[in-house]
């Protein structure tokens, strides 16, 4: 705050200058000392609360607008800490979705645009982020992928952290996996946890599995958080243990049914509270944000008041944010009027002292942003000919290693495959469902990394897409050379997305041009745009489960056990590169 | 942390390198979950702990020393959030008697050093504060004396402010008067807290009697703190409002009583903790410390867990401390070993990651530190003769205002005597213990601000002291010119601190070399001055209560209401200046 923000605050509180906007008579859920206060007024100026509880009647001047919540409660703006949302759709779209229903702070992760547009496409998300009419804060990326040994992504140097700790707008480090940090850290990422704690930022955790000896060595690292427990008895090791713990419950996983027995076994939640982990165009506006998981907490047996401790003040402090998550003078005035407590659904919202939301819609908007050139043409790519797909090999047969995906979970093991050599070329045998399957450098030098996908179901077509957990490298599945090229050419011609392709004909697509990972289409049409893919992958066969989801995540080297990428196979646990044929 | 410490707490924690220290077998008290857990193992590295519950055997290596706890309660060290500890005795003396008793962590006020020998001043303590074996933490001065207009101080800049906002031992700005923070504050103090909250440091409150709108716009203005309430009913409407309420409980006053039914009307306590706001020798030296407020907190009926979170990690949280108050891996390792809980008296205290106190004695020693010459010989003044105390006047008798104190109270009111006028000099008449009060200036001037003190109840000698709420302005109290003449220049002799004068004999005297203000003697021999002077003064004829104390606060411009400074008469609550004589 400046000089004169101050000065009109304490003016305003004490009815010497006429306040912006007035709620008078609410219930106030007051999440400091977790009572419910009737009859309770606020006034906000500028931006923030200036006065609860005594409101002078000289604060309420002509200009001032006045809101009577006729009763109905008074909670603080909903602050999520853990989430991805720099992924598939634009921020502005997600929060005209997610400010109507009461969430005022996002903390994001954004590993996505970082491991695609490195330093500079951070900083884009940020511009855009300033332009939003509600509070989105960002944690720098960590280390994403877990491997960078095995896969190329843009490298952040200690230098560019710097850079990103000294943007106001950056509150912490995302997400770092845990074997990276106990299993003989490099010196990087040592002096990237240094200089956080240099910067006292808070240091995400990804704790899946952790525990005991290695929980501690986690902890003791300087790591402040996890949202990775699934069950009561690995959040409560967590929260003994001074972690502040974000259950999880969004798209990727619901876990709060898992973990709920913990609020038995505690007596104090000041460090538990509940994220998304990241939430889908399907979830967004079918379901909700936040507010979902206030009402599942309370359905199950959450008390209350503490469900919206958990999803404002907690939130809050797992950032040390000392100026969020609660309606008191000098907070952010971040406030939503909910008539039924326990149905989280605001028919007002307020985010920076203005009314933002009404009756579910937007009535405030942010400043458009639009990306900047290199963030948009960020495939800088030639067009390739079916010629570019052949895999050149010796002799009438090979045996090869094909990465065959579970159907339910997101783990692939090793198929070991006999395929034809014909004309000089290994070929896909789709009638067996094996395709070929290639990762494409995007980084200059276009060298194509092959390999096989075995057991989804595919029997025709092909697939080309850029949104590849987490190095986002270009990717081709496919049935034949002249599919897959086809795929990958109009891959390049919408800047980056998902292309579905059977025969010469694109059955569906989304354009993903930021950075091949984000649209700029609006949410529902997103969404149409993920089912028609969907229903393209089953009309070629595919037999996974949510596939628009797990097409994403074949390459990812966070999980095990056989991965390709750009630079070969790996068996991501061991750490060892494999060869695709085996001699 | 640097990246090799950082390593070297995972290692610890593996069990891939020895531990330091390791306790076995403890309760722990988890401030986090409010539970306790028997059996509880920790390991220490460095100055932190890395583990917590399981303790890998490998981690016992043959240098690491272990503590069998023997099924007693492992407790955080203590964090004390508002003193004045720079004040009559030195540091390494408190840290000799309260790191004993489970203090490990100390934030205090500096304004009195700030005043007296301003900005180096403060650095030189800060000096002394590193060189502690507890950890000691600072708030810049906000702004004392209350009322910079009525008195002489040395002045502190925004650039000062700057310097001292970037050390890192300085964590907070201190207690802020409301009246000067509500009542039309002025641009350098609004640009003030504006500097402050652009460096994230706390602002701590002195609220005392803000209620309402006015209580609001001192928070609006970011006031984060109060340690000013005095019934549950001021504390409540603080706690609601946001602030950090830290209960006071030490030599000054003891608010705990008048507090504690707060307990009972909130449901969370996250925000409330319990502090001294300042010790003397007598109470260090005879009761204790936090141990103290700890017992009597039980007492009073607080839960015993909720006591020691208040105590820890709630004190550590008002200054948004994210590895201090708690036994958990990253933290700083500062423990304290206790067989009954609700006594508070421990038999082991660790701080840092060593065994700084067994059974009540000091293990380990901090480094010596020397205050430079400046701050030694801080009263650049000449001698006075008896004619200096000499008051002009015309005619034979003149009507004044004299300064009366509150024999219970720090209140002071006007008392209209009219003096007889002998020689051109206006009288004391002792026999009605109408002593003649001078303030003089000891920035270079050498000027004499004069007036008259009444009711004391001394009808005879002298006292002059440096001793003097907040301006340390060296001042003389006096029944004849002669004693104030020869208690003035031994004030200097000593360079500062008390002395008590009969006819031509120094009765008692404290030196307080460094800045007027703080004693090199042991604290047993203050405590021993501390008396004599008290027996002086009772000599002397006076009837104050807690005299050593209440001398102290005679020229003191924070409380109502007439007061003489260096710059003269004051009506503190106007604002106004008077004239000595009333014409």
């Amino acid at each position: 705050m400046n000089p004169d923000a101050i000065r009109q605050s304490i003016h305003t509180a004490l009815g010497k200058k006429p306040a912006d906007l007035i709620i008078t008579n609410g219930t106030l859920v007051n999440v400091f000392t977790a009572e419910l206060l009737p009859g309770t007024d606020v006034a906000i100026k500028g931006n923030r609360f200036v006065a609860v509880g005594t409101i002078p009647s000289a604060a309420r001047g002509n200009e001032t607008r006045v809101i009577d919540a006729d009763g109905a409660f008074l909670l603080p703006g909903f602050v999520e800490t853990h989430t991805h949302i720099a992924n598939v759709f634009r921020l502005h779209d997600f929060v005209r979705l997610v400010l109507p229903r009461g969430t005022t702070t996002v903390v994001t992760e954004v590993t996505e645009l970082g491991n695609s547009l490195g330093l500079a496409g951070i900083q884009a998300f940020l511009a855009e982020a300033r332009r939003q009419p509600m509070n989105i804060k960002v944690t720098a990326p960590c280390f994403s992928p877990p491997y960078p040994e095995m896969e190329t992504v843009h490298p952040f140097s200690l230098a560019d952290y710097e850079t990103l700790f000294r943007d106001p707008d950056i509150v912490g480090v995302g997400e770092a996996y845990w074997p990276r940090i106990v299993n003989n850290p490099d010196q990087k990422t040592l002096e990237l946890l240094s200089l956080a704690w240099q910067h006292h930022l808070p240091l995400q955790g990804h704790g899946a599995g952790a525990r005991r000896e290695k929980l501690n060595a986690f902890i003791a690292a300087g790591i402040a958080s996890d949202h990775e427990p699934i069950t009561a008895a690995e959040a409560l090791e967590r929260l003994r243990l001074g972690l502040f713990v974000m259950i999880r419950e969004g798209s990727i996983r619901q876990d709060l049914e898992g973990v709920a027995a913990v609020k038995d076994m505690i007596r104090d939640f000041r460090r538990l509270s509940i994220s998304t982990d990241g939430v889908t165009s399907s979830r967004l506006l079918n379901q909700g944000h936040l507010d979902v998981l206030g009402r599942k907490a309370v359905a199950l047996g959450f008390d209350p008041v503490t469900t919206v401790q958990m999803l404002t003040l907690n939130a809050a402090a797992a950032f040390g944010f000392s100026d969020l998550g609660a309606i008191a003078p000098h907070f952010r005035a971040d406030l939503q009027i909910v008539a039924h407590l326990e149905e989280f659904t605001p028919h007002t919202v307020i985010a920076g002292g203005r009314v933002a939301a009404e009756r579910g819609k937007l009535t405030i908007a942010g400043e458009e942003y639009h990306y900047p050139p290199f963030a948009c043409n960020s495939l800088n790519l030639d067009p390739l000919t079916a010629e570019s797909f052949r895999y050149p090999a010796n002799g009438s047969e090979v045996t090869v290693r094909a990465v065959r995906p579970d159907r339910q979970t997101m783990v692939t093991h090793e198929e070991i495959v006999t395929l034809p050599v014909e004309n000089g070329n290994i070929r896909a045998v789709p009638e067996q469902s094996i395709l070929k399957y290639v990762v494409i450098n995007r980084y200059g030098r276009q060298h194509l990394s092959r390999g096989f996908l075995a057991g989804t179901g595919i029997r025709r077509g092909a697939i080309a897409s850029t949104l590849n957990w987490e190095a986002y490298q270009p990717t081709v599945y496919g049935a034949s050379e002249e599919e897959m090229s086809t795929a990958f050419n109009r891959l390049l011609e919408i800047r980056g997305g998902i292309v579905v392709v059977d025969g010469g004909k694109i059955l569906a697509e989304l354009p993903l041009p930021i950075g091949g990972i984000c649209s700029n289409l609006p949410m529902e049409e997103i969404n149409r745009r993920e089912k028609d893919i969907e229903a393209a992958l089953e009309h070629l066969g595919s037999t996974l489960d949510n596939p628009f989801f797990h097409y994403q995540t074949l390459s990812f080297t966070g999980l095990p056990f056989l991965r390709l990428t750009d630079k070969g196979l790996y068996d991501v646990r061991k750490g060892d590169s494999l060869p695709l044929i085996i001699e």
